[in-house]
């Protein structure tokens, strides 16, 4: 069911009863011309996430460069009801839809925190507003999980953590992007065949308990497979009884290149096969966990000394289960009509959001560790800090031409991600919510502006 | 990003490896021929699901009818290490691939319970193999999602509940397929256009906090909004203040279709602001809820006298939140060769299955109401019992002809739900867990069967 589909109607429909009215209103209103600032960012973060890794960027400027209207699609709006009033103008302004903004953003694999924008829209207030329901969804789905994934990573402490989820992920596309993000985050592959193809995620898998039932001899389900795949063989032996499975496959007398546990009692079966194996004197063939695993079950069993050598995760990565959404919102934070540009904000304090272009500004000690991050105004500077924001569109344009692959921009997120991750306080790596979190405030400047507004609000309202 | 495509490579990598042993190693194991029986079941209910709602069946029966590999995709293949060894013969089939089984299915809007068949495939071994994976994130997920809406139908009780969550759900396509089935789970509609657009289901939504934002008086907001939506403008009152705003729309002395609060303290605003609209006069215009909702803020809302005509749910809808995934499975349950049948199951007790071909029996009490299943297997019959299984391919061709719209096999799935619920015992509607489950159990006939499957199996391990 997954496949690339740009359509205008991927969005909430009140994004398009508000373009209706900025595009077929103007004259007194003057919406038409009127440029917006909107911001895509995290609230909050989850409890038990001290850092969030951005991902999803690639999909999301995919979409801004080749979403459209198709005519079928705008006869539909057109039939609903509600669309009696709108002016025909509207319509023609769908068929002819560009989005013809500028948009900065995070680069993949970028360690970022609560209320910093992941990426910034300037654009036709109309345009901005149409793009923002597809921006959340792609945006949000694939940050949750190279979130999630970086949790494992940290868990399975240098062993390499294989995503196996597409079967529990939230549909075949989600089961495709959440490959992909959680290579991102740190995972060594994936046993999504379409990641690896479209994005050249390393992709991994050899056989389910389906192959050795379909064999009336287990012995002989393992002997045909290991002589299909003789490097390559990872045999699966929980299907009836754990060590006899392994008795069979020590007697094929052939070392397959690992042995799968996907259920059971992990923790002593895993300690119990490396020695059988190390005894048959099979040292280097590994041992591979899986079966419901999440970031705690796979700290423990190493604390306990399981001798495992890689895990597969599936549901809890790809689901991201304890924390299955973020807190994830795209505000409005400035206007620009008539040649003047003012700030816009939600003042009610359980929701109270910035105004102004922001900026991310990252500072390091003296190690190059990151020591803290100031959100401002685009404009402001911060000697010693770094500015994570860059731009990547222009006029609605990338503004990276090479032609990078896909399978590249991946990689080197990837490696921005684990180059980051090295940056990072050490206590940040913990699985547990921490006492004090990643040091992230406001500029001056930024504050002055959020009274600002305030003030003029206050004022109008008393008017 | 959300689109039709039904590649081949939509499956996990293993799939890939079992079909090229199934396919590419005949001769001796004889698998070219198996026809293999796969059964996908729940294994379990989460602990706060009393029942589950089918869904996703069309998409299921889409992707069967038309997966296929490309060119280049069978290229991907041959270049990957791992196949190294498989002989041609294997892509040459992957080449011609296309199902060619038969399905029986629970229809759409079926509730149904754990270790319940929701689809049967009886096919070509490698065939039932290679589409394991879509199987199970298509029927994976919008049965989550229905089965959540489900919940939140019984906490609004007789309110509509629209789906709001394309934004955070798991990427696009999830935010259309979880419109799809919020909808047969009984919500009323939802925000996702292009849901409107593809399948029919009730397009809902006018305005967002950024409308208000956008405009430097919030009264002139309304004023224009509601002129150009005279009749279904559902004006937002929390982007400042939600009493001052509310006083703004009654000085326009125009009733809006509705007012929506999307945050603060709901249940004293809704009751204030119903009193001030029936004060007015305006005894007509509703009160929409919304903003971090779920169906236990609906329920403990209601309880406490909250004055909503209509709720909008996001985030723990379409992420299904506190039960994110499924115990969903796949299981070779029967394997025929040779002209002869051979039941299989899993014996390990923590995961253990049923062979043979199997049934759902439902019987009913004097007053119609369901009163207990039986699985049984497909040639059984109970007296009174209703079999729930239906077939829905044969041969790899659809068994229903006629050539209905996508948007009425999804209203028929509603309302098949909505029926199902009246004849449910009324306990089972609790959104707490159950202290007796709804009566599940398998046949006799079914017990013998996996009692000699295990004997055989003792017998062949002793020899």
């Amino acid at each position: 069911m997954f496949g690339k589909r740009y359509s205008g109607l991927l969005t909430d429909l009140y994004e398009l009863t508000m373009a209706a009215g900025y595009v077929g209103t103007d004259g007194a209103a003057g919406f038409t011309e009127a440029r917006a600032t909107f911001e895509l960012f995290m609230r909050s973060l989850p409890a038990r996430r001290n850092f969030l890794v951005a991902a999803g960027l690639e999909q999301a400027l995919d979409f801004l460069g080749n979403v459209r209207f198709s005519g079928e699609e705008i006869a539909y709006l057109r039939g609903l009801p509600l669309f009696r009033n709108v002016s025909p103008r509207f319509f023609d302004y769908l068929a002819q839809f560009r989005f013809t903004g500028d948009a900065w953003a995070l680069p993949e694999g970028s360690i970022f925190f609560a209320e910093e924008p992941l990426l910034r829209i300037r654009a036709p207030i109309a345009e901005g507003q149409l793009v923002e329901t597809s921006l959340l969804s792609i945006l949000h789905f694939q940050t949750l999980i190279a979130s999630k994934a970086a949790r494992l990573f940290s868990a399975a402490a240098g062993r390499p953590v294989i995503e196996f989820g597409s079967r529990r992920a939230h549909g075949s596309e989600a089961g495709v992007l959440a490959a992909r993000a959680a290579f991102i985050g740190g995972c060594a592959g994936t046993s999504n065949a379409l990641a690896g193809h479209d994005f050249g995620v390393p992709a991994y898998g050899t056989q389910a308990h389906s192959w050795i039932m379909a064999h009336e001899d287990e012995a002989e389900a393992f002997r045909s497979f290991a002589e299909l795949f003789p490097q390559d063989a990872v045999l699966l032996a929980d299907t009836y009884d754990v060590r006899a499975a392994v008795e069979k496959i020590i007697a094929l007398g052939r070392a397959p290149r690992g042995i799968r546990l996907d259920s059971g009692d992990i923790l002593g079966d895993s300690m119990w096969v490396r020695r059988r194996l190390d005894r048959a004197g099979w040292t280097g063939v590994q041992v591979l966990a899986s079966g419901d695993l999440d970031e705690d079950h796979i700290a423990a069993l190493l604390h306990a000394g399981a001798c495992v050598d890689a895990f597969g995760v599936g549901t809890s990565l790809v689901t991201s289960a304890d924390a299955p959404h973020l807190n994830v919102i795209y505000k409005l934070a400035e206007i620009e009509r008539g040649g003047k540009a003012r700030g816009v904000a939600k003042l009610s304090e359980a929701k109270k959001t910035y105004p102004g272009r922001k900026q991310v500004f990252r500072f390091r000690d003296a190690e190059g560790r990151f020591c803290g991050d100031i959100i401002g105004l685009e404009d402001e500077e911060f000697a010693g800090a770094e500015p994570l924001l860059a731009p990547v569109l222009r006029g609605g344009r990338r503004v990276d031409t090479a032609a990078e692959g896909s399978a590249a921009i991946v990689c080197a997120a990837r490696e921005r991600f684990l180059l980051n991750r090295e940056h990072l306080p050490k206590r940040l790596l913990s699985l547990e919510p921490l006492q004090q979190a990643f040091p992230v405030r406001h500029s001056e400047r930024l504050e002055a502006l959020f009274d600002q507004v305030r003030r003029t609000f206050v004022q109008s309202a008393s008017i």
